[in-house]
């Protein structure tokens, strides 16, 4: 992938984001969010909608506050660039965000906040994306998918890592469901006049968590990634399948960190986590085959399991990678 | 009620905080967390669990982050005396975050997040409670109802105020159940087993949002709460009606708020929320009963009509009010 990225002349900094990112996201088993992206990625890249060499501007009067303007780079490098600044501003400060705006589909929440979780840190990502989440008393869409991703580093262990979209299930469920031509499950999904359907091929809406709960979570991420950085949200966001569209997506995201030095103290914190993590385990299990996991838990036993094996690709998904990006081959083998 | 507190030896800041609070959720038609506290709070207070003239205690060392030990005074006055002090600190760093251990109930979340929203920053508030939400894949409890509140200005209007629970209802939705000797939707309760249960006597858990994810946010809130403070969580948590109890609670909150100046700055935000709300008003309502509102428009139609029309209570109540303490009628008339 990073040659392909680079005889594109990709920026550096950027091709190990994305490919990082992307690879990481496969390692951890969420395959919607990993390597299956790269042809996308590309397609965008070709239609001029992600900027190969962005000029990126920052924005920044106080210490624990900032904003960046991604000039339409890859929502990767500029979440990692976002991450990092707040990382560096959290450990002076104690507790730092930064707003980013001109961006793209950035992958993963998690590979944002568990950087902050690697040096320590409790780290969170937010995104705003298209509107596809149907608003709660209405039957148009208004919130995307609206993911909250929050990571929390526990001594000895993988990071706690929640990575949820607000929505009760993803995009990518429909489209798996369209794939294998079974109906949804009731509840998740509506048509595009709003009224609900179990036709995968129907479904233009999904249905919030909570009805008006996840609607409001929603609402709060819109005004966090798009009101707050002077930034564009709902249908100002374009769509990510219009891949073929010149027009920049102008995605826009919320990172930060929060050090706990400036809490409890570093080695209190550690203890703590580690008795959280211990009582959650000793929960009695709903049934003999249930493990009491703590979010991040079973990601990481995918990614030591693919470390080892590799991450499956089917068949028909590798041709159409083919069909749609000749060096992909290549371009996976290598990287 | 705030006779009865001065008699009972409060501390005079702390009355402020505690009757302005309770009025202002009753106000807002949040009953289950106004007035109606009042009499649990005098028990809680005659009991020794809340503590009359507490000796707060700050620790902080960086500029955006900060820890404060309540010393077991009210929830409503630890939460104002945090939340200022962040609103403070996020004028000055751009954002700010306060933990508050050693703490008690306080109230409606909305009553900290106004405060922000009133002097034109986001504000954040969230608290832990003792066990009341089923562990997703457990048959026991583990994260209370664990609030979210976020509250955002909007110029000429009330501000935008989600407050939420992490669980699909609150636990006075039992309550009000119990006294109406009326079954429970399905879905939303379990038994002292873990079972499904449609009786609210039976009733013992409470059913997360969205499955995993609602309990995954309860989780983050256990984090941000009781783990980064070195504060305490789950059962360590003391029960809410348990209040005849001599023990403390030790109920922690997270508190926190944005300044858009570090950000936007404050004119664009300001452009960006009035647009945000137009837009969701705009939206095709689902019946033509339907209007569109945004999270907080209905509690601040309330607050105007009760302004004027008072604050009702059921006779009953009323009257369960006066066996509890017979100052109540006093206190409220004089409030």
């Amino acid at each position: 992938m990073a040659r392909t990225l680079l005889s594109r002349r990709v920026v550096a900094e950027a091709v190990t984001h994305v490919v990082d990112g992307l690879i990481e996201a496969s390692l951890r088993g969420v395959d919607s969010h990993g390597v299956h992206l790269f042809p996308l990625y590309m397609r965008e890249l070709d239609a001029g909608r992600i900027n190969r060499q962005p000029t990126m501007a920052w924005h920044q009067t106080k210490a624990a506050g900032a904003l960046l303007d991604a000039d339409a780079g890859f929502g990767h490098h500029s979440g990692c660039v976002a991450m990092d600044r707040a990382i560096a501003m959290a450990i002076k400060s104690g507790v730092a965000f930064v707003g980013v705006i001109n961006s793209n589909h950035f992958g993963a929440a998690a590979c944002f906040t568990l950087r902050a979780a690697r040096k320590g840190l409790i780290g969170f990502a937010f995104t705003n994306t298209d509107p596809l989440m149907r608003a709660f008393g209405s039957t148009e869409a208004f919130c995307g998918t609206n993911p909250i991703c929050v990571a929390a580093p526990i001594a000895s262990e993988d990071p706690f890592c929640l990575d949820m979209a607000t929505t009760k299930v993803t995009w990518n469920a429909v489209g798996l469901a369209r794939e294998s031509r079974r109906p949804l499950a009731a509840g998740i999904a509506f048509d595009q006049n709003g009224q609900p359907t179990l036709d995968p091929e129907a479904a233009e809406m999904l249905a919030p968590i909570g009805d008006y709960k996840g609607y409001g979570l929603g609402l709060c991420i819109e005004i966090l990634c798009g009101a707050l950085n002077g930034g564009t949200f709902s249908s100002e966001v374009s769509e990510m399948f219009g891949e073929a569209k010149p027009g920049r997506r102008n995605i826009c995201h919320f990172l930060g960190a929060l050090d706990p030095d400036a809490f409890c103290g570093n080695r209190l914190f550690a203890d703590r986590m580690v008795s959280l993590a211990r009582q959650v385990r000793a929960l009695r299990p709903e049934s003999s085959s249930t493990a009491m996991l703590l979010p991040g838990e079973r990601e990481g036993d995918i990614q030591r399991q693919r470390e080892i094996s590799g991450i499956p690709i089917s068949l028909s998904r590798w041709e159409s990678f083919l069909s749609l990006d000749p060096d992909f081959v290549t371009a996976v083998m290598t990287s």
